[in-house]
């Protein structure tokens, strides 16, 4: 089992390269994209799905691979995880999604220190971020049950697809949207907005973790 | 094995994320597309394939992960489920189609209640249907066969051409055909023309199955 | 072990559903591109890459998913298969691919009986057909050697690539040759430069049958 | 375990069809996009990923599938390729590059011999890099250690990421770099900036041998 300078290392490095590819290939999509949002918002999806893929497959048997404090809160509720332990996870994953972000401006040649100016906010993006961060929980807890060595495929294909299917195009996840309101650029949000969009995240993880508990028990006949 | 209520509630959840996904994708797909019907059809087609990986990957162990009432007619014939059961089965996928819809709409501020008007109607379309049907259900049951642990995948793939090379782009479902005719968005249809496209479903559904059933049998030299 | 009848009927079903994709998807794709011939190939390529590995996966273990004359002359020479069993082989693909191509007419609504008028000739396209054909034949014995299972999704990945590295944009198959030989639309080639397609593709595979021997070989130290 | 020279003609002939890839799907995806670069960068990021994917689960079983210098140079200082070995496999790199390279332009009809013209320089490009390297690096080194089976996958889902979220487009190869100076189409690079950028990368993949080397460390407690 690897230590915990070990697993907080991973989640920091993660949640970095997460932030860069969220974050960088929005500014590549739309500096390309010659206006047609649907094209950036496509060349923004395919890396942010594919790179969790490969993070989550080589991360996890390190830290878990959560990069996500909402997944984070879920595994200190079911007690896999210390209140310290979840803690320090929560401010490696913000370290590391700040650097990622950071990262992306000096590769694209932008200012490093900037602030979103990205208006997100109003009661259906906070809905559509509850339905995001449920649909996540819910992959991540079931996909885990019932075959451990499919999760990093399904978290990467459930954020594709809910890039699409939610208004909010998914944050899903307070570390990435604590960060990525530190970035004037496609994927950003005001950091004004950022606090609801945490409250319904972690509000949805709550509740998808109390009906994962229900739907995946398994009971004597 | 789960009971009838969990199985319940996982074909009920998954349809809804099924619907939430192919209704929500396409209205952001056309509102950013800009016009170009092909790149709003890409922005439909990823993400319903994706999200099909996912939910098969994670409830098929809890229900057999239908979401399709030609799906679950199949499985009856097979004596796999019984008749009490796929009305159950059935009315679940139909409730959490129509609860998907809805959420989709709420995410993205539409009005809730809507009626398509989308006329998707001839021989050339129900034969597109038909096709589609044969495929998907084909599909599912020659790969159950062979490698039970690539259904998800397969399923996903198989729908990700459907949507392309069938002129219908493959509805292959009387529970989403039905979801589908309450949305007047980019993947509706008229309430009108959904009796015929579920008619050419079950019809091809059912051929699938009796050509499965020669294809996989293994005889004695 | 299926019999020869189960074995035929997967090739016929296989290549038509093959065909039906390639013609299928390259008729909604140019129909809805609006003139972009770039995203009308993606419209053709995402489909065709992810029926291929359907196909392959379900129908794999009954025929061996060769839906192509070329690998069938492989394994021929590889004395997998006797002269007698090729030669059907090859007129279930041929049969099958042709019923394809009329089916994917007849759901879009087009003439069902076409000759194509594409013109794809001269020594460029010939050397492509040669390379595309020659990467095909050898990621299937390739991969067939050190990962049987990985053959469906590496033979779905190879013309997903080779859609756009090939100038030909990689048939790389006689029967769908002579198939998309049928078809006036996106995916057609004129009858005339069918044979030279075919020439070229038939020397790759036996070409590249040869290299992979050697490559493939176990020798003792 | 396959001699030498098939090890080598695995090293050369994964590399050709990588170059052939990443030059040709280029030429191809520019020809098409009319003008629209980021459709051109998502016609050439899909098929680069899918044939690494292809390249490396067929060729890793022979000769490991580097393909790359940097890799081989990790490998060499991980004691696990000889110095000669390693030599005569960037060699084969090198000149498998090359060939993939002048295939492209024979079937695309180009001039054979060229030379770059593409500007690719400054410290954002090469800082680019070297996150782009470390990031492949990492990736192949933590997925070895973790999940062996999963390596072809997860590089070619890296590289599709990193096509997009680096600002150099992710050469992250040196055998690939000079391979692309000796091509004046949408892959291209200026020989004269050829160095800088093999530097970066030689840099970062050291640096990210040493991190891995701490990170998957297993310690006795």
């Amino acid at each position: 089992m690897p230590n915990i300078n070990q697993r907080l290392a991973a989640e920091l490095i993660g949640t970095a390269f997460l932030l860069a590819t969220v974050v960088g290939s929005g500014i590549m999509a739309e500096r390309l994209a010659d206006g047609n949002v649907a094209l950036a918002l496509l060349g923004n999806t395919l890396p942010t799905g594919a790179i969790l893929v490969v993070l989550i497959t080589m991360l996890g048997p390190i830290s878990g691979a959560h990069f996500n404090p909402a997944v984070t809160l879920v595994f200190a509720l079911k007690r896999e995880l210390s209140p310290g332990e979840s803690g320090l996870y929560v401010m490696a994953q913000i370290i590391g999604g700040v650097l990622g972000v950071w990262a992306a401006h000096l590769m694209f040649s932008e200012v490093v220190l900037q602030a979103s100016t990205t208006v997100r906010t109003g009661g259906a993006q906070w809905f559509a971020e509850g339905i995001a961060t449920f649909g996540l929980v819910f992959t991540i807890l079931a996909t885990f049950k019932v075959r451990e060595s499919a999760v990093a495929m399904a978290v990467g294909l459930y954020i594709t697809a809910a890039y699409w299917f939610t208004a909010s195009t998914s944050f899903a996840n307070p570390a990435v949207t604590v960060a990525r309101g530190l970035s004037d650029t496609f994927a950003g949000i005001r950091p004004l907005d950022v606090p609801a969009f945490v409250l319904a995240q972690l509000f949805a993880a709550v509740v998808a973790l109390f009906i994962c508990r229900w739907l995946l028990e398994e009971r004597r006949a």
